[in-house]
């Protein structure tokens, strides 16, 4: 009759959500989606599993290794989404004669990758990408940054900078000096000043890509550009020798800081950077990461740019479009480190403690009004010892336990105890709600 | 060059949700989450994925042959979820020493089934479960009826019905006529009672049970017991000779109506109805149906009830409890039916229609401090036709459009049009958001 136990285990790289930690990654998402809404980009889903052929479509073999794909019973070949972008795709190209464009999407779900588990990363995370596509305004760029900077805000951050860039500063200056076909070559060799120095970039640069050394100096000038947007915007456009595509993209990027400016974007919080050179086969304009100032080493927090065609494998029709993600178990790493996560475990602010059983539906009663007045209350399932229902309190983190015995229904009064301090004071079941909010409210303030 | 597009298709059973449908299910997921969150109940997740040993354990063939099971590159027999109830098990019997008891938690999730796709039934589809655990006490009991109740409150119905049962009604009753190990099949024998009938049943209890014709007729008076909680009780009462499983059950469910009035709860939101037997193997005290008084024939939209021991199979802890799950695909489609569904394909008010521009910044700046006032605001990224703009917010469901051009700028007024009415006015640039805010909540009321 008894069976073993079965062992209680979860796969490699796959996480439980205990409470504290849930809360704080609902409270992120649910941020997200205020400000993606509040700027007009709506809700969408795709299912998890899509025939293998949409996903494997455009993605090399690195993507196609780490596809969790399988044969379903029904003899499908299928595959669990690893990204949203090509979902996107897919869904655009379906559904664009309904939807329309101009059309901001934003999506919110889980993706999968077998990679190898490491530190931060994960077989199974969620991503957030917000899109603007179906038009190529440099309008909808711009608004892409300032979505990036009203997030940040409303997640409390006031130090962070985004820092942008645009394709054709560097597509112009290869195209000046005759090396517009080496431009991912050439990235990949300035991606690698950081760890290799200017003279192995030097080398690579003429022994790599076949640069001449005076075509490799002014490649190694361009990388070395830094000071504020309009300082850096000058010193290009002096190495750019009149190239129209290099000073389209200074234009671009004046009309992108003056915009944001005049928007109300503190300017210390978007800077140029010439160097970012983020998803060389996919990004084709505006480019944008995010860093906190106090955790640059955790690297871009949320990412993107703008692309040429969205959907080009499955249909015909040209997508431009421009969007970004943002980093959620990255970002959530942040702000645990930054000590910006509370310790909470319960969503509720009141415990109402059960002392007398046979007054269960007078308990239940207080609970449902303070609700109604938007004071999350748990009422305590059973009468144990008032100090096991208080250390029950304590360690989930209530702020409030709401004490009643016979004395106080009988005088139609409670005991508020603020778990904070101890304080312990009588209050009328009339004045309850409001008490607890204005103590509440102080408390957040 | 050119290659064959890949074609369109997402797998049978598995849907994409554009905005109007998606914004529908957020809206219900987010007062799920609100209600839950108001009495204390707190988010887990856990991963998709999981071994299939976790899955398979307690299932029958039937879970079996729907699970989508595959093994990894790395050699590992996993599976998707198709339910939250045994991912919860394990991850209670894994994590209880350090949540402690009693422990309530909501899990809003995606599970995957491969069934037969028929109308209103997916492969892929989102539960939303809510439970306590760790305490036998009845008063959890009654909390969830009231979670339920107020969930459908505050989502708006006004006619709808809690279905209560208690299992140990018709288990006394079994016991005083013999049957205790008979009550599967007397279960099964009595559901079916609207398809064929009271004699057919009377035969199936006879011929199938094995019943004699006196214990055939008390159980066909059982199941046909109807009437107000009190008199379908005193009748219930009547049928049990004293039985003392029976009586038991009988006392708490006079406490819970009891306890739901002093709560609150309007009588006829409660209902007592011996015949609901759901889940024969898993429940094993209170069970609840909830039903829309408009369209009872679309079946239960929240379903629960209580358990003695969740996690059998991973822990020799063990660990009563009680909770529910509300139909989210069913509920949605019923409010679809009923009406009850927004068109709207966007989730911001105000389409700042783009005139000039050279005045980018200016319309942003305006549309972020609608934003900071509570109106979600979006900005069209061309400047088209005033026309064409007016179209795409007629389309998506904008409730007001912004219109500026130089005229304006000069005199700091916008002219604000009432795209439900055609009404165009001009206002002040300062009187802006406090206008668009009465307008909304004067449309709400």
């Amino acid at each position: 009759m008894t069976q073993p136990l079965i062992k209680t285990q979860t796969l490699s790289g796959f996480r439980d959500f205990l409470p504290a930690e849930m809360m704080a990654r609902e409270a992120l998402v649910a941020t997200a989606r205020d400000v993606y809404r509040s700027y007009g980009f709506s809700p969408i889903d795709t299912p998890a599993l899509e025939y293998s052929e949409v996903l494997t479509g455009k993605s090399g073999e690195e993507s196609e290794k780490q596809l969790y794909r399988f044969t379903t019973k029904g003899g499908r070949d299928v595959a669990l989404r690893f990204d949203l972008t090509v979902p996107f795709a897919r869904f655009a190209a379906q559904h664009i004669g309904q939807i329309g464009t101009p059309f901001r999407r934003y999506h919110i779900a889980t993706v999968w990758r077998g990679e190898r588990p490491q530190r931060g990363r994960y077989r199974e995370f969620m991503q957030c990408d917000f899109d603007t596509i179906g038009t190529d305004s440099h309008l909808a760029d711009i608004e892409t940054l300032l979505v990036i900077h009203d997030l940040f805000g409303r997640l409390g951050f006031e130090r962070f900078t985004i820092r942008v860039n645009h394709r054709q500063l560097l597509n112009g200056l290869l195209e000046t000096l005759g090396l517009a076909d080496k431009s991912t070559a050439v990235l990949r060799a300035l991606d690698k000043l950081p760890k290799i120095g200017r003279e192995g970039v030097q080398r690579e640069l003429i022994e790599g890509v076949g640069a001449i050394d005076a075509t490799a100096d002014r490649l190694l000038e361009f990388a070395a550009i830094s000071g504020t947007p309009g300082e850096v915007l000058a010193q290009v456009e002096s190495l750019l020798d009149g190239n129209g595509r290099g000073l389209d993209g200074i234009a671009l990027l004046r009309q992108l800081f003056d915009c944001v400016a005049t928007a109300g974007v503190p300017a210390d919080r978007v800077a140029l950077d010439v160097s970012i050179a983020r998803g060389l086969d996919y990004y084709t304009g505006t480019i944008y990461e995010t860093f906190l100032d106090d955790l640059p080493g955790i690297g871009s927090v949320c990412s993107g740019g703008r692309y040429d065609n969205l959907a080009g494998l499955f249909t015909k029709q040209p997508l431009p479009g421009v969007g970004a993600s943002l980093g959620l178990d990255r970002l959530l790493a942040a702000m645990e480190e930054l000590g910006r996560l509370g310790a909470s475990a319960t969503p509720a602010d009141v415990l109402v403690v059960l002392f007398d059983e046979s007054r269960a539906g007078d308990y239940f009663r207080m609970a449902r009004e303070l609700r109604a007045d938007g004071v999350a209350t748990e009422v305590y399932p059973q009468a144990r010892a008032l100090k096991k229902q208080l250390q029950y309190a304590d360690r989930k983190g209530f702020r409030f336990a709401l004490i009643a015995g016979s004395d106080e229904f009988a005088q139609g009064v409670w005991q508020l105890k603020d778990l904070a301090n101890g304080e312990q004071r009588q209050v009328g079941s009339e004045e309850l709600s409001s008490s607890i909010r204005d103590r509440l409210s102080e408390g957040r303030s």
